[in-house]
């Protein structure tokens, strides 16, 4: 494999020293570019994008044409696990991912299989084996996928929810059968990220987007523990190379000395948590990937610079911080203010790293 | 004013000694209750409920008839403030609040009133008068405001929000005028929740419904400086009593240490708090309400039981606990269900009070 030409997020990640701060965005591919709208327009659907590996590519490539962004992220859906299984996702405009055939019972949670990553999932394998060659070295690649619980809600409330009455009444109710599926996903989950691995990906993150719907104590034992699992499983090093993970739960910054203790080597923070607060807190233990609030990117490029020299100052001098949004950018902001935080970074980051 | 018969609430807010922990619930008057949804019906329109004090008398007083709360509510909206200030407060079906006449410009902001409570609030006055005559010192009643910041986002977005893109522009952009809006709501709010106590409440709540949006700087300078501020210019005694304060900031958690800073007896918590923990970071400072996660009232009555004792468990021993939910019970809820959360509090708490 080429060696990488501009290490920086992983140094940062492994909390190496670096001359600035990293910065990448969660869904840097995506629909505020119009040459990604563009092509998802040809390919008929989100989904059809996802598992045409050319296509997965091209869209995981477009934000770096733009953008000195320091890594890539494979293009997918953090729901390919519970599609593999057999629940058949499908997207409604509007309304969100949706499945086909829920988990309802405890009989459906017994007979999920656990999905192999290189049959299963080969469309996800060939994007990541595919991007990585695309993309000759220049920055690492990112692979993800959705937490265990994560999973679980979309799985069990049949796609999005506001209440999450269903998966909350079958940890309350059944926990036994909770924690069945949960051992499930973290099985596949893990299988999962290091095929991503061993098909080139040179970090791996995983998202715990409803992690934060949960009470503290019901968020370790079905969350946390579940990524804590996860990551005792996946392949740490590739290629003689450290590959470092990333453990983000929107809503966790209550959390983060518990999550620090999963094993992973960086937390992803949200928006709301003060990353000043956050490393005191844990920074000694793990890196830190964030946190600036997505909607400021609403704002004038001016307004953009002073929050990204905020995160960089709360932050302070040192490695081990990854710039990155609280969240992932939203379908409608200008690229143009996106060029702004990035160039911001380039410019004050320096001075921290002295 | 005739003498209370059960003012365990009031003690548990100031801290004082208790011998069972007092239970009360956010929303307790409302769409859960058949009988509330006959009265609803005829009433033809939630603000009709509200405008009509006999009828919100009647709503206020229902679930005490069911259940062993030892606080009432005034029912009524947290946005009556923007709808006296003339924004023209309407509501569509499962669309929630909406205004007429949201907030756009710097002249809008200029131009706002300070609200009289007496005349352009009297609805509520009358309705806050009604119901304490009626109550017959049977328990405290609360009054309550939306806080300044909550209210503001409802001002600026014309209604709910998924992204509060407007209102955190207008933050980002224009600050001086948001400080403006901000300075005038808490003038509002403090002038209405006074009416309130003046027309008999005794103890008020503020709902910062949406502060938990905010980054932590943003939260302090936007939302919590504008609380400390209402606090500073309410009454603290009325009739001889001491009249408690709580605030309640839904995702704050992360921001006990600052809040229990801001003048209140009691910080109420969302279900993602840990009690136990929150205690040991403001708990000799503040009292605390709360915390069950409103969804666990699906479970069966064995379940809500178990987590009952577990909230209980985590306050721990002494006075300073008002058992509530982290956030408004929801509509389809078994009263039946809440009839075991009220007895398992009656049964288990007074352990803690010896």
């Amino acid at each position: 494999m080429t060696p990488l030409k501009n290490d920086i997020f992983i140094k940062a990640l492994l909390k190496q020293p670096v001359d600035r701060t990293p910065i990448w965005m969660m869904r840097q591919a995506g629909r505020y570019l119009p040459e990604y709208r563009q092509v998802r327009e040809q390919a008929g659907s989100f989904m059809s994008l996802c598992m045409h590996p050319e296509l997965a590519c091209e869209v995981t490539l477009q934000p770096l044409r733009r953008f000195n962004f320091d890594a890539a992220i494979l293009f997918s859906d953090i729901l390919t696990i519970p599609d593999a299984m057999g629940l058949g996702l499908y997207f409604t405009e509007g309304e969100g991912p949706k499945f086909k055939n829920p988990v309802c019972t405890v009989a459906d949670i017994e007979q999920l299989p656990v999905p192999d990553p290189c049959t299963d999932l080969r469309y996800v394998v060939d994007a990541v084996r595919l991007i990585r060659k695309n993309l000759q070295g220049s920055v690492p690649l990112i692979g993800f996928s959705g937490s265990p619980w994560t999973l679980a809600t979309y799985m069990v409330e049949g796609g999005s929810s506001k209440s999450f009455q269903k998966v909350k009444g079958l940890m309350y109710e059944q926990p036994a059968a909770m924690h069945l599926m949960l051992d499930k996903l973290a099985q596949s989950v893990a299988a999962y990220l290091n095929a991503q691995i061993e098909a080139g990906a040179q970090a791996v993150m995983l998202f715990d987007t409803w992690g934060g719907i949960l009470s503290s104590e019901d968020y370790i034992e079905f969350s946390l523990n579940y990524a804590r699992q996860v990551r005792a499983l996946l392949k740490t090093e590739n290629d003689g190379q450290r590959v470092p993970a990333i453990l983000f739960t929107k809503g966790g910054g209550l959390w983060l000395e518990a999550m620090a203790d999963a094993g992973y080597d960086a937390l992803g923070l949200d928006w709301q948590t003060d990353i000043r607060q956050a490393r005191a807190r844990v920074g000694h233990r793990v890196a830190l990937q964030g946190n600036m609030d997505p909607v400021s990117l609403y704002a004038q490029p001016a307004v953009i610079v002073e929050k990204v020299k905020t995160v960089l100052e709360k932050y302070g001098p040192g490695s081990g911080h990854v710039f990155n949004l609280g969240h992932g950018i939203l379908p409608d902001i200008n690229p143009d203010h996106v060029k702004a935080m990035v160039d911001a970074v380039h410019q004050y980051s320096p001075a921290y790293h002295q």
